[in-house]
């Protein structure tokens, strides 16, 4: 074991370059600039937008270099933070508080000493687990070389028929992408619904919604093959559902946090495979932290480990990990889960938990659905929102809400989330004094009919 | 005194008719269908959407008729209330439980016997004062007759040029209104910004959005004449910053509760003119009630009674005094205050109170100032969003917002309300779980950003 001198700089390595890991280094240095800060990234990019990529695909974005925020110079220059690409870490001994870390390039492999280890490993795209998968127009999305990769395909290849495989966000996402783009659009889903995060009404509009924009969409089906041609290229997807041509393959089945050198190392995961932490973002071993993609955090609504990886819970859950890896004190309270999809002219919200998650959960709750206007109905230009509320039928208590329409889901999303969070009944939500401007919003919110209606339903039990 | 038998019908009685009182009645009835429920009215029409007639008489909302929710004979059919329109009540009688009501078109005075009675009397415009004020192309605007009097003027005399007088939020509709049917417009007000309820920027915000659109702002600017021409009918209007010439000229320098019967029957009223009462809207004399516009209702920020003249709140204390009237334990707990405005492509927002009145009311505040984009800037179509954000100095808890921008001032307002309603602290705010997606959202939300910038500040202090 390394002896710690009075005068030896503080060694705090983080691994993982996306959103956590260059968040955690960044708040580490900030808050004791006397440590050393080194971050190591297996591939060649730090801090990518990786929620935005699908608009670069699509065209909206068009330039999808703007999406790395910090290149590994700013974030040293900036925040004094080494930054190493191409660096594998790959394995963790923690009893010697030591890396193992490979150089890509060198091919070298040195160890690493480290006095606070922050992981922010991330996810990675589950695979379809099926021959062909590594094909040439076979495609997931998480990485900038996947990125790049999808854009010199399309320019190159111009490909007519794209299949896409998995309907959750990235999948519906893409969709509307590569319809965009004027490519003919088959979405291949394993359920009857997409988007499963979401209450069932909401997976009728979104088929519906992909329909109306010439979506092909394929439920309930399970791919079976990927039928190469010669050059190492997929012509066709088969499914229990019928054959379908594919210039193009996307797979977007989900993703699946990355923990081998976390597990190798014996820390502690959870039910998802995500690392568990404390509120201070610590792991099961000492001195090893943990934040974003690669961890589950604590549900302020049921108050167990859940895996959410969302952008903006890694940048907070990393500030945290970098705060208390530097000496700091910082907590994470935990998240109630606030998420958010464009599907063509669809805008989609989920806050907390659906009546099925809820009902998983073991608690007893009832749904009240509502749709009203976003504004007064005679004003031109309204559109028509839904709302399911999900209320704990003994406390009253909102858990989860789902908005969709053609405008004004996120935001009164936003306003439910902070309903969730504060724990508030269905009588405090009633109570809220919400905004009516005849251009803006309808005299009675849908948040305030939906918490009305509730309070009736529940009086009535 | 009438003596009270075991069989006779309560008698409910409501004076007013535009929001608070059919709300009101509509409850009255709902919560105890036994009782008797009579609503006088002074003018022709009930349930009127004074908020929206600035959008009918610009030309968007082209049906006016629609602004009324309830004719006097639905009001009766379809939730059993009795309507005596043209109807005015000019005394009341706490002792005897009587009211004196004229009937204007048969010129017949009655007295009629109320066991509870329910003051929704409302508000009118601010006079001017002024000789000329009842001139014919001279307007105010707060009732129906009102709103179809300025629209026959417009088709029939086609003005070319309109005066309005009050850069409050009526005066500002209007003068959207009036551009967008080709008048020009000279908005004229007494102090240097307008909208004194918002913070000074956001002033300065709408003055340049008014530059912006040719309308002619004259500021820190005092009516002294209306100069008129022969046909009853002013032709300029006289200010210590100029003489304008007027087609049309409008008074909206705002509102002032009706409340002249209760006076004379000892009604206690508060600073701002408006009737005082409790949380079951009880007014000080017995068997009165009182709600909407003609009231004050308490400040959840300050907890002290205020001046809210909102179509949402009017409505919910209508319905609050209509239960406890029938019978009922219904309470209203207290306003944030929460309103918004369009001027032409400027979304304004307030919620809770700004500095300045935070200040007056002896608040030890500070204001923190964030813009950002409302969603992220590579995306098309993003644009800037203000926000101010007040903030008790000693226990970091928000009392105050302020948000303008092109979009996503009003629905970011409604969460801020939620923070103000439930005493959150910029800590708790830091917190909130808000949604990121590229088409909606920046990665920090606004609200996210000015939480933190106030912690950082407080911290300094």
């Amino acid at each position: 074991m390394v002896a710690v001198h009075g005068h030896r700089r503080k060694r705090i390595v983080i691994v993982g370059g996306t959103a956590a890991g260059p968040s955690a280094a960044a708040k580490a240095k900030r808050v004791n600039p006397d440590c050393d800060v080194t971050l190591f990234e297996a591939g060649s990019t730090i801090s990518y937008g990786v929620c935005e990529t699908p608009y670069a695909i699509g065209g909206t974005i068009a330039d999808e270099p703007a999406l790395i925020s910090y290149t590994p110079d700013r974030l040293r220059d900036e925040k004094g933070v080494e930054v190493r690409i191409r660096h594998v870490v790959e394995a963790i001994d923690p009893a010697h508080h030591l890396l193992r870390v490979r150089d890509i390039d060198s091919r070298r492999t040195n160890d690493v000493a480290y006095d606070r280890l922050i992981l922010a490993t991330g996810a990675r795209p589950k695979p379809l687990g099926m021959k062909g998968e590594s094909a040439r127009n076979l495609f997931h999305l998480r990485s900038r070389e996947q990125t790049t990769g999808i854009l010199d395909f399309l320019a190159r290849e111009s490909p007519k028929n794209a299949v896409i495989i998995g309907g959750g966000y990235i999948g519906l996402e893409l969709a509307d992408a590569f319809r965009s783009r004027g490519l003919d659009v088959t979405l291949i889903h394993a359920h009857a619904l997409p988007l499963g995060s979401t209450e069932p009404e909401c997976g009728r509009a979104i088929i519906d919604e992909l329909n109306r924009h010439d979506v092909h969409a394929v439920l309930d089906a399970r791919v079976e093959a990927l039928i190469e041609s010669g050059a190492h290229r997929i012509s066709h997807v088969v499914t229990n559902r019928g054959t379908f041509e594919a210039d193009l393959v996307m797979v977007a089945i989900g993703i699946e946090p990355q923990t081998a050198i976390a597990r190798d190392a014996r820390i502690r995961v959870g039910m998802s495979g995500g690392i568990l932490t404390d509120e201070r973002q610590m792991t099961s071993v000492d001195d090893i932290y943990a934040a974003g993609d690669c961890c589950e955090v604590k549900s302020i609504v049921t108050g167990k480990p859940v895996y959410l990886p969302l952008a903006t819970l890694a940048s907070r859950c990393g500030w945290v990990a970098g705060e208390n890896a530097a000496g700091g004190k910082a907590t994470f309270k935990g998240a109630v889960g606030a998420s958010a999809v464009r599907v063509f002219g669809l805008e989609v919200a989920q806050v907390g938990l659906t009546l099925a998650r809820a009902e998983a959960a073991g608690l007893k709750v009832v749904k009240e659905t509502v749709t009203t206007y976003d504004r007064i109905r005679l004003m031109p230009g309204s559109s028509r929102v839904h709302l399911h509320l999900v209320v704990e039928r003994q406390t009253g208590r909102v858990i989860g809400a789902n908005l969709y329409g053609a405008a004004g889901a996120v935001q009164r999303a936003n306003t439910l989330s902070a309903v969730i969070q504060q724990r508030m009944t269905v009588n405090d939500v009633a109570r809220l004094d919400l905004i009516y401007a005849p251009p803006f919003a309808p005299l009675w919110d849908p948040i305030l009919v939906a918490a009305n209606q509730a309070k009736k339903n529940l009086r009535k039990e």
